[in-house]
C-alpha cells in the first residue's frame, strides 16, 4: 500500500514521538502498592528466583518479553543504515508482535562494530528476555551470530530475516508444488541472492524433500558452482551446485521453481520463458520484485507467483511467522527454536490456506472469494486464524523434540486461550 | 511498610506475570496504519534518521527511554544475586519512572562476568535510548563502570545508588545544617560506609561546601586513613583522611554529622553521645538503620534524624530525584547529567522542603502537619511537587553548563506542561 512520506513521519511523530511506550501492568496507586513493586516488598521475588531461577518466569516479565535486537547492517531494502536509523523499523516489529500475539518487545539498536561484540552484547542480555529475535543484520555475519548465540543461550534466537522468510516460502512451495501436480523431490529450483533469506529458504526447502542436486543458488556474481572463488564465503560453499551453469538465465532453463531474494528486474520475462511448464515464481524483491507481476503473468499464464506485494495474490509476509512462533516458544518455554518447530510452523501455514477462507478475512482484504489454488497458496498476512494454526503447531513441535521447558498438558484449554488473541 | 511475602509474591505472580507490559502508542487497527508502523511506510523515518541522526527524537521513542541496567552484583541490600533475581527490582525501578515521570523503561539485566563486559554491551546501546540509569552495581566496578560509560557515551549516564542517594542527602544536608545553625564549610562529617552510595554522598557534600579535612570515611575495617593498606581501592585512597583516628568511635567524638551508608546497628548510642551538640544522623541502612530511631532520639533528644524507612520522619528515598532528573534531562536532551545538574536537584529539593506542606501530602502520609525543621528537611518522598521542583532546575543547569541539546526556550511553558504530570 502506498504510503505518503508526509503521513508516514507525521504518525511517527504525533503527539508522542515513536511507537512504543512501556506500561505497569499492576496497580501503583496506594504506598502499599509501591512498597510491593519496589522496596521492600519487591525482595521477596528476588530472593525466590536467586532460589529457583525457573521462578523469573513467575514473578517478572520475562517470560512473555522478546528482545528485536539489529546491528543496522541490514534494515529492510535500505541496506546498512546503522543501528540508530533501524529504529522505527525495530518498534514497528515490536508493535506488530504486542498486536499479533500479545507479546511484549523491547527494541534494541545496537551500535557494535564486529560480530563477535554483538554477539557478546546479547549473550549479556540473557536474563531479561524469554526470547531473542535477530533482526536486519547482514549475511553472512548473520549466520555466525545466530549459531553462536543458539549454541551459549538457553532461550529461543531466531533471525527473522532468515527463517520468518523460509518458512513462508516453504509453506507456499509446499502448496505451489501441490497446485502443479509436480513432486516435491523432483522440482528444480533455482535461488536467487545468497543472503540471509536465500540461504536459509533453501537449506529449510531441503527439510520438505527438495533435493540438493535439484538446486542452483545464485547471486550477484551468478551461479554459486563448485570452485567458484570469487565472492564465496563458508554458507555458499556448502550450497555450491556441481553445475556446468553459470548465469541465472542458464541455471534456470527447466528450472520449476524460482526463489528470487535479490533485487527488481532480476528475472526477465525471457528467463521464465525457458522455464518448466507451469513455474512457480517467488520474486520476493521488495519492494519491487524480480519481475513484474503483470509481466510475469503475462510471460507466463500458467505461472504461479508469489511476491512480497500486497496488491498482488500469494503476498509472502513474515508477519505470518514470527509472533505466533514466539508466542508458541514463549508458551511452553522452548529453549529453541528448532527445525521440527520452523516446520510445523510451515505445514500449519499451508494447511490454514486450504480451508474456507471467512468473510471476515475477505472483506479485509476487499476480495469476494479466496480459494486454494494457483492465486492463493498462503494465507492472507493479516488472517487471525493464523495463531490458531501456527502456535499450537509450534508448542507440539517443541514438546515431541523435548525442547518445552514448560509442555502444555490440556492442548484444548490452550488453544481456548489463543482464541482470544485472534482479534485484529 | 510491612509486606508480606505472600502478598509481593502475588502481585508479581498475578494476571501476567511482572509489572510490565510494552505498548503500541500509534493506531494499528487498519492495513493502512500498518504500512505506515512497518514496510513500506517505516522507511521514510529510517531514512530521515539516517541523514539527521537527531531525528531519532522526533520519530522513535528514544527520547523518552530510559535503560535502567544492572548486573545484579549489589541488588538492593541483598547483594550479589545475579541479575536474574534482580529482575523484580528493575521493574520496579521501571515503573516508578513511568507512574512518576512518564518516563519508559526497558529494564535490562545484564549477565556479564567483568565490568569491561558489561561496559561493552551497555556502549552497544547507546542508539537505543535517551539515557542510562545504571543501577544495584557493586562497588568498586561501579565507579569505574561509569566513568567509562560517560566518558564513551553522549547520552545521560546515572548511576542512581551513587548520585541519586548522594543528591537526597546533599539536600537533606543542607537543611539540616541550617536547622541547627552551624556552617557548612565548619562541619564534621563522618561516613560509614565506602561503597557506591558513601562515596558520592562525600563527594557531593565537597561540592556545598563541606570541607575535606573535616571529613573522614569508615569502612567495615574502621577509619580510612592515609596510608592505610588493607581493603583499599583508588576510590577509597583520593578519600583517605590525614587523621589519627583508626575506629568510627574515634572519628565520632566531636563529629557533627554522621552519614551511615552501612549496616544495621553500626552506630551505638554511645557513639552517638560523643559527637556534638545537635548531631546529624543520617541512618540509610535499609531496612533496618544503623541505629534504631528511638534509640537514636532517647540518646540525643537535639539530634536530626534521616533514615530510609517510610515509617519515621525525614525518608531519605531516591524517588524523590530519578525520575525527575531523568525528565530533565531527556527534555533538554542533555549529553550527561552533570555535578551542576546534581546540585541544582539537591538545591530544588532543599528549597522544596521549606514550602507549605498541601493537605495533599498531608492526607496520604496520614499527618496533621509538617513544618521545615527538624523533622522535616526533606520533602516526602512521593510529593507531587517534586517534578515541577527538580525537573526544571534540571534543565536549567544543563543548559547554563552548556549540555542541553536542545535548550527550552520557554521555560514557564514547560513549567506547566509539567504540571500536568504531578499526578500521583
Amino acid at each position: 500500500m502506498a504510503v505518503s512520506k508526509e503521513e508516514s513521519l507525521e504518525y511517527h511523530r504525533k503527539i508522542r514521538p515513536g511507537k512504543i511506550e512501556v506500561n505497569a501492568t499492576k496497580s501503583l496507586s496506594t504506598s502499599y502498592d509501591l512498597s510491593m513493586a519496589y522496596t521492600p516488598g519487591v525482595a521477596y521475588p528476588c530472593l525466590e528466583i536467586e532460589e529457583n531461577p525457573q521462578l523469573a518466569y513467575e514473578y517478572t516479565a520475562k517470560g512473555n518479553l522478546v528482545a528485536v535486537i539489529t546491528d543496522g547492517t541490514a534494515v529492510l531494502g535500505l541496506g546498512n543504515i546503522g543501528a540508530l536509523a533501524g529504529k522505527p523499523v525495530m518498534e514497528g516489529k515490536g508493535v506488530l508482535f504486542k498486536k499479533l500475539a500479545d507479546i511484549d518487545v523491547f527494541d534494541l539498536e545496537l551500535n557494535t562494530q564486529t560480530p563477535d561484540q554483538f554477539i557478546q552484547a546479547v549473550k549479556a542480555m540473557e536474563p531479561t528476555f524469554g526470547g531473542i529475535n535477530l533482526e536486519d543484520i547482514s549475511a553472512p555475519d548473520c549466520f555466525y551470530i545466530e549459531e553462536e548465540l543458539k549454541k551459549h543461550l538457553k532461550i529461543p534466537v531466531f533471525h527473522d530475516d532468515q527463517h520468518g522468510t523460509a518458512i513462508i516460502t516453504t509453506a507456499a512451495l509446499m502448496n505451489a508444488v501441490e497446485v502443479t501436480g509436480k513432486k516435491i523431490d523432483e522440482i528444480r529450483v533455482v535461488y536467487n541472492g545468497a543472503g540471509a533469506a536465500g540461504i536459509a529458504c533453501c537449506k529449510l526447502h531441503f527439510l520438505i524433500g527438495v533435493k540438493k542436486e535439484n538446486v542452483i543458488l545464485c547471486d550477484s556474481k551468478g551461479v554459486i558452482y563448485k570452485g567458484r572463488t570469487e565472492g564465496m564465503n563458508p554458507y555458499k560453499e556448502e550450497l555450491a551446485a556441481d553445475t556446468p551453469c553459470r548465469t541465472l538465465e542458464e541455471a534456470l532453463v527447466g528450472a520449476d521453481v524460482f526463489v528470487g531474494i535479490s533485487v527488481k528486474d532480476a528475472l526477465k520475462p525471457e528467463m521464465l520463458l525457458k522455464m518448466a511448464d507451469k513455474p512457480v515464481i517467488f520474486a520476493l524483491a521488495n519492494p519491487d520484485p524480480e519481475i513484474d507481476y503483470d509481466h510475469a503473468k503475462k510471460s507466463g499464464p500458467d505461472a504461479i507467483i508469489a511476491t512480497g506485494r500486497s496488491d498482488f495474490p500469494n503476498q509472502v509476509n513474515n508477519v505470518l511467522g514470527f509472533p505466533f512462533i514466539f508466542r508458541g516458544a514463549l508458551d511452553c518455554q522452548a529453549t529453541e527454536i528448532n527445525d521440527a518447530m520452523k516446520l510445523a510452523a510451515a505445514y500449519a501455514l499451508a494447511g490454514l490456506a486450504k480451508q474456507d477462507v471467512p468473510d471476515l478475512v475477505l472483506n479485509a482484504y476487499g476480495l469476494k472469494s479466496l480459494q486454494f489454488g494457483p492465486d492463493y497458496i498462503i494465507p492472507k498476512p493479516f488472517d487471525p486464524r493464523a495463531i490458531f494454526w501456527v502456535t499450537p503447531a509450534i508448542v507440539e513441535a517443541a514438546m515431541s523434540t523435548g525442547v518445552a521447558r514448560k509442555p502444555i498438558i490440556d492442548m484444548d484449554g490452550y488453544r481456548n486461550k489463543l482464541k482470544r488473541l485472534m482479534t485484529i
